[in-house]
């Protein structure tokens, strides 16, 4: 996606050597024409496969989720993230290992929101080591529901998690693939 | 607004005698198309007051306020929940009580993205106490930003927060106001 990718060019802010501060258009300050674009854009490359659930989990993978919800007509649930294990009947949960944070959280959504007869599509707005996607995976695993695959704003390809989840079957869509940062120079995948 | 408390009425529970949960179109699954409907309505009743930047706390503020920055035409801003001090001279903080948590968090907000030259609507989910959107006015002081007022999804009248602001001068506009939770009956302010 040529605008995201501008954006990124233009915005991104390479720390250390493999994180991307993309602050100012989308985890901290958000650019709401982009998101929709972003949304505009899942929804076309995702409509063959009859989702009735958008899927993210809280923060940052909200806006781009919540666009993707709208121009395909179905609500967007998002698993929220908790320290403690809840013990609660009524709820799926899983641990996520954060990539930028090294620590561990867990997520939880609520049962009532999550059903078999769900056909999921996860959004979320980084893919480095996959770690939170899994997460969302196992949580429509817990469910029963159908997993229509994942729609990825900025995908860290050199970290390859992307890559291991397409190894094992999954359909995983990439707006913008970063192939290298290194010397503080961004490629991306064709 | 009409659709808005219909929704609350059909689809949000009661908790205990003062929390009311909508966590079926509001704060854990979201409904996209209403929440275009509630941006629209903020960007309309906000329309003359020359915003520059929405701002709301992370996390069931980002989809109302999205959808508000996009039909004004401006980014959103959302200030993010951190439990420590962070001592970073580039942040503006504050400190804040939760209401329904009955415990108190910091909110960050980068210096960059917020000026005196910005004009900030600011949005977000409910308003009970009123402690979320104080701490938003008091970054928005730190920044020395203009003030345009505050659009509310869902304000519970019955505790006060809302009115102690308006006596201070402050414009806050709720679409549905909950006068009384009473019996287990919402009944809403004219």
């Amino acid at each position: 996606m040529e605008q995201l990718k501008q954006a990124i060019m233009e915005k991104g802010v390479i720390s250390g050597v493999d994180v991307l501060k993309v602050d100012s258009f989308l985890n901290h300050q958000i650019d709401p024409q982009l998101m929709n674009e972003i949304g505009l854009a899942f929804a076309e490359r995702f409509a063959d496969c009859g989702v009735t659930k958008v899927m993210t989990i809280e923060t940052s993978g909200i806006a781009p989720a919540i666009f993707t919800g709208l121009h395909l007509g179905v609500p967007l649930l998002f698993a929220k993230k908790t320290k403690s294990i809840t013990l609660d009947r009524r709820t799926y949960e899983t641990k996520v290992l954060s990539f930028t944070k090294r620590k561990e959280y867990r997520i939880v959504v609520e049962q009532a929101y999550l059903t078999e007869a769900d056909t999921v599509l996860l959004i979320d707005d980084f893919l480095a080591e996959g770690q939170a996607l899994r997460g969302l995976i196992e949580i429509i695993e817990q469910a029963g529901a159908t997993l229509c695959g994942a729609g990825i704003v900025i995908e860290k390809g050199f970290q390859h998690g992307g890559d291991r989840l397409r190894e094992k079957g999954y359909r995983i869509e990439s707006l913008a693939i970063i192939e290298s940062m290194a010397n503080h120079r961004i490629v991306f995948r064709d």
